[in-house]
């Protein structure tokens, strides 16, 4: 039986480009094969439960907005079952394959651990009946160690060992309960794992604290068979001054330090991307290099706002420069396209919910649809791999495999009177070529 | 006999806190004792040749304004002697122990890379007396790989591999000169070392390229026997949109990723952290934390500008902040404070160029001083020290060694009913503390 | 009888720079005069009721920290009046003139708006009998017309007429009640007036409306002999995308457009004027030039985070240009500096609030001492007229007096053979020269 | 007779939207009639003289790129007109209906003003002859006030008024030169109209400056009968600190403070929109919302640089929610599409230039066409129009016109008990409706 909250409005189906009405799929055709995948499989789109379900509409200056039924007073329990099988209904009328949560997003949070562990996993049953009967997967879950005011100085890196225990013992539950779910990967965002204040800060103690926590979740991975992948997802700031997990680079740089390389990836967020400095395409493009890319959580960042907007992604000639690098790295394995976007807090009806998520469905599947006819047609990649040609000479070979010393190369230098002369980048070339797939 | 370009100008003297004409040193008592060490000795300050000397006044949108006589048409190389004339008298003004240059900043650029290294030899012999009779000594010399149009599209990370060898070529005659003169460190700065547009880059190919120019270097710094520290200065962009040396959290895990980690070291520049998105504070911190901390680039990004502002730095409370991180990780060893400070282009005269140095050494001393007597004080380090307490009992200690896992840390929570409490980080407090010593 | 709240801290007295402990004004001498008035009176320091008393330590991404006990359940009036005897207590210990207010701060939103207006007038009889016993005055009140969600897309500037009417019936309540508290100004922050995206909004008619509803209350201020100021209080952005009263200069473009020029000052916070890419001492000059200039706001950004973060201002030398450009244009009449400053989310004891104050109130006082004696030295000041003194010579100042046209400058300077000289602007002797008194 | 300079390239046509080379005009079909005007009409497109043919390829840390036959030594008049030459082979090349110029772009700077000036009208009278023969128009002309030393500290700001006199002097020959060859716009731009520091600043003096320069230039204008619009082009900095012409709401300020808001428009460029903290359709709004938009300087910011990068604009959805607000408001009268975008200075070829400016107004084609398609849809404007719906009624125009107090509208709203409710404002609907127009 509906809860009604979505009354009146149609299941979305595929309408084609051509359709003159935004509520529909224009370009999100799943069956569609391209570059031998279907569109589906290339994305897999995942729907979240916290920014759909449970955010209110606050902000920084105001209070909620959104009213809906099971944020309402009364058993928090009963209302979390409401939750869920709004969520559900949303997942069938997208027909989208995915869905991602925080332990508290589905349940709440108890009066001990014990109970709180007890409610998700009271209602992780109740997702179990739901995912068998929808076919909806779980890309992935993960823990919510930033809201409660225990996890205000951090979490792994909180100075009082209790609250470390504490996150510890809610993120085996979290583990456990995605492990059952089948999901595809585990995600941890350290939104408090930083500092307000180096004033009271010990950063090697604190990172050495991360590295641990970080090594005692990949261990038990192991030992339950978890064979989904561990995500960090980076983020530079906010809530918290400063973030242990800055970016992408940062990220790789602290997987070295503690030897988890080869055990972690990461999730990389647009937004994040952006409050970092850096372009969504450059995380994406590192990652691959430094081999550590997994999954991504989709959405846009106001260029103009300093903090995390979390806007569903619209411009699809961003959305093809990010899929090119995607697909170009060998697209997704473990990892999808997360929905990390929130309804703008004004946009209270339940048909917004819909709308936002067909729109940008519909922009991501055009982006990922721009970038793969961009591969196929060659001709980016084929300027971009002329100007390193010189490389592939042995004399030049040599260099690289650590056959020349630097005397080698002055002696070089000097010998050949190399005068290296600059060729064109062709940047504005290699722009409008672009343009020709968007 | 003198150039006359700073005729009427008095060597500057210590003249204590309460004079009241800027002009003579108010804190920076080279010979005071502080810590158990000469205030020269913990500072180490060193004048930059490029920016006192070489940069005409230019910026985007304007030409040269200071018109100095040795910037004139004229034989580059008597110019270069005249430049150098008039940098040794300005070290004997001021008094600073130390100077800092690029290969091109005391020399020409020649038609071909054996006249440039002869031009830079010629200068390095000037440099010889110069520094035997003054006692000025050389903290730190460094290869421009940036200005010429050969290195637009990088130096170790140029697609033709004959930029490479060129710049590995003028690379090792500035090391080689950096060690004839007694240079403590050698810096190397990738201003080009980046791209414009992942369009045309290879992000992997360019970070692997720039790994071995690395190992180049640190491979030949061994064979002639050089003892100074090789620094990586990091910065995130400019002139490049994207430079691959971003911050020192990112420099981290390119030396952990070559295996270069324990060879080199970065220097640090406060423009470059403010532009990374990062106070200045924290890459030192964060420098000491990952053991790869060396020396600082002291100046001052003005806050409301996002390019490279290199002004010299005036405000003590934040050094203040910047020395105590210094300290706390056990100061400078080969390292210093390299003046990487520019006049504003509207500040034409000799005179100019003195008081700049004068304020921002007297206010970088005043910084030390009152880090210092942070340090003596030691309630700042107490408070902080205090909030981790809990990690030294051994049922905590266990966490950290390795000898609890998940599981284990779940049965405590359980066990012990664990419910910690978060307690006041008291930044407000800290903040008035510091408010005592400057 | 005490509410407890404080219990065991002293109230806070004046006790000299040379105390080492930062409880207690070390600066902060009420009654010492400088430039002819009391410290006291240069300052007007005012305690603000949202951050301290109302904001229960929540963030985007947490919940409350504080649990202050009149944020508990329980009923709205009865918390409303604890919280008052609180605040009182807090004036009290801190010894400071002034307080600042919203409507919805001090009591409970009601069912309807008449509910809501007999809290706000019940509380404020309250306030009456405290504010006779104590002496604290009202720096200035204001209406809350951001936090209610029927305020989501503006007060004023809201596409529905009924919203802007209850807005309006809202501010005539609480300027009814700063009148009846004798407040010294009212203020208006327009944190909804603005957009999140052009697609739905009309800029014209949004500006209209705001202009109007300025209007009717300047209209109204002087129907009820309020002789206070009216305050716009600048704010570029957050919690909306676009705030219409971005900045100083914006501002002043809109009481143009809408003749109020003359009616109508601003409210100058430190931390809008950073995230509008201003500095502080920017807005400042800049409103005494165009004569504007009412209050401040004191806090303080954090120059990395891109939002909002009103800490307690503690930078000694930035407050002391601050305070130079506040002192230049004239000081305060109605206006004052409100800490519009709250506490970190991990501070979470009665000290803290106490130490956050008196810390920032010292640096705040040292700030003014600091540009008094810059100001009684006159260097700088002199220095920059220097600059401007060809302008009195006749020949000049007929070029400002409009009895010069274009042809009679060219042909001056055909004639005259001008070639005017560039002259040293001497920045780094000036900035070296402010280090004199900070 | 050809410079040769653009040998082996073709002229650019229109090549249709299936073109699969981007060499050629798939959508700038300059006779295609949208809204009743051809193409070329509304868009007005404009070659700069600076960017393409004065621009070396410098940048703050490299030397010239390029190295035109033009930039070479020799004889600076025949360099200039060897510069003409390929500028107008450019112009014919591209097709493109106006063109911009700076006086210094188009001759060289003599020993004196009076040489300076005679060099101008030398290369005008080449230009008058070409311009007959090409059809090119001049969209605007404007004096280079900001790059010679002796603007340094300001050219109508400047403290000495002498720099003013012989600014005043150089912008009248800008301005006759303008007026000879039909210019339809003049622009001044305020690079040096600012300060480094208030320190040395006089804010309010040197605002009355530049308000009586910009009185001067228009009282000029109407005396020689120049028809053309006078434009200020806004910028926040760079290359000053702060300039005075911020952004468009500074602009109107400022006009309104001088009584000239009838007499000057704004030339909004995108990259100073962004740069200033604002997205560049809501410059483009708020001007026509003000009264003032003229002309648009066409580029694009790189979002994660705080630098002016004048890139090509290649983004076809941000293009056309600009292209939105211009037509919206009624389109170019005088004004015009400007290309203030230069090449990356890696992109060293001719044909780079050509292609730059084919793919750029390609992009500004599909976006003005994607433009005027919303607007034939309709959609977009009256789901925004219906939320302003209610202030049509009588009782809420009342307000409006002034005929309602603070009073009337408290007692309505508690004789109506009025509890308006929030409706949606569909941003994520109205997204999806402009992507499918993009
Ligand atoms: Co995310
Ligand atoms: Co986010
Ligand atoms: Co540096
Ligand atoms: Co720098
Ligand atoms: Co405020
Ligand atoms: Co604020
Ligand atoms: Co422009
Ligand atoms: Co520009």
């Amino acid at each position: 039986m509906a809860t009604g909250f979505f009354d009146g409005l149609e299941p979305v189906r595929f309408v084609g480009a051509d359709a003159r009405e935004p509520y529909g799929y224009r370009f999100y055709d799943k069956d569609r094969v391209v570059l031998g995948k279907r569109l589906e499989d290339h994305l897999r789109l995942a729907v979240c439960y916290w920014h759909s379900f449970c955010w209110p509409g606050t902000d920084p200056f105001g209070g909620e907005t959104f009213q809906r039924a099971w944020m309402a007073a009364g058993d928090p329990m009963a209302q979390a079952r409401l939750k869920a099988d709004v969520a559900f209904e949303m997942f069938d009328l997208l027909g989208l394959p995915f869905f991602t949560f925080h332990d508290r997003d589905i349940a709440p949070e108890g009066a001990t651990l014990a109970e709180s562990n007890a409610n998700v996993n009271a209602i992780a049953d109740v997702f179990e009946g739901k995912m068998a009967d929808s076919g909806t997967r779980l890309l992935w879950g993960t823990a919510n160690l930033f809201s409660n005011r225990r996890y205000m100085a951090g979490a792994a890196t909180n100075p009082d060992p209790e609250v470390f225990a504490y996150a510890a013992a809610q993120v085996k539950t979290a583990l456990d309960v995605t492990h059952r779910l089948g999901g595809a990967n585990y995600v941890l965002w350290g939104g408090r794992e930083g500092y307000e204040t180096l004033l009271n800060t010990d950063l090697k103690r604190e990172l050495d604290q991360l590295g641990r926590f970080l090594a005692l979740v990949v261990e038990y991975k192991h030992r339950i068979g978890f064979t989904g992948t561990i995500l960090i997802e980076p983020k530079p700031q906010e809530p918290t001054k400063h973030q242990y997990d800055f970016d992408v680079a940062t990220v790789y740089g602290f997987l070295k330090a503690y030897g988890l390389e080869a055990e972690v990836k990461v999730n990389i967020e647009q937004g994040h991307a952006i409050l970092a400095g850096h372009s969504f395409e450059h995380e994406l493009a590192l990652a691959h290099a430094l081999g550590i890319f997994g999954s991504v959580d989709m959405n846009r960042n106001d260029y103009q706002s300093g903090w995390d907007t979390d806007q569903f992604a619209m411009n699809v000639p961003e959305l093809a420069l990010a899929y090119r690098e995607i697909l170009k790295g060998g697209g997704f394995t473990t990892g999808g396209t997360n929905f990390d976007a929130k309804l703008r807090r004004q946009s209270l009806d339940a048909v917004d919910l819909i709308q936002a998520h067909v729109g940008s469905a519909d922009a991501i599947a055009r982006g990922l649809l721009a970038a793969a006819a961009m591969i196929e047609d060659g001709r980016l990649q084929a300027t971009a791999d002329a100007r390193y040609a010189g490389w592939d000479r042995p004399e030049n070979a040599a260099i690289l495999s650590g056959e020349r010393s630097l005397e080698d190369l002055a002696e070089r230098v000097s010998r050949d009177r190399l005068e290296p002369q600059p060729v064109s980048g062709r940047q504005e070339y290699l722009e409008s070529l672009v343009n020709l797939f968007v």
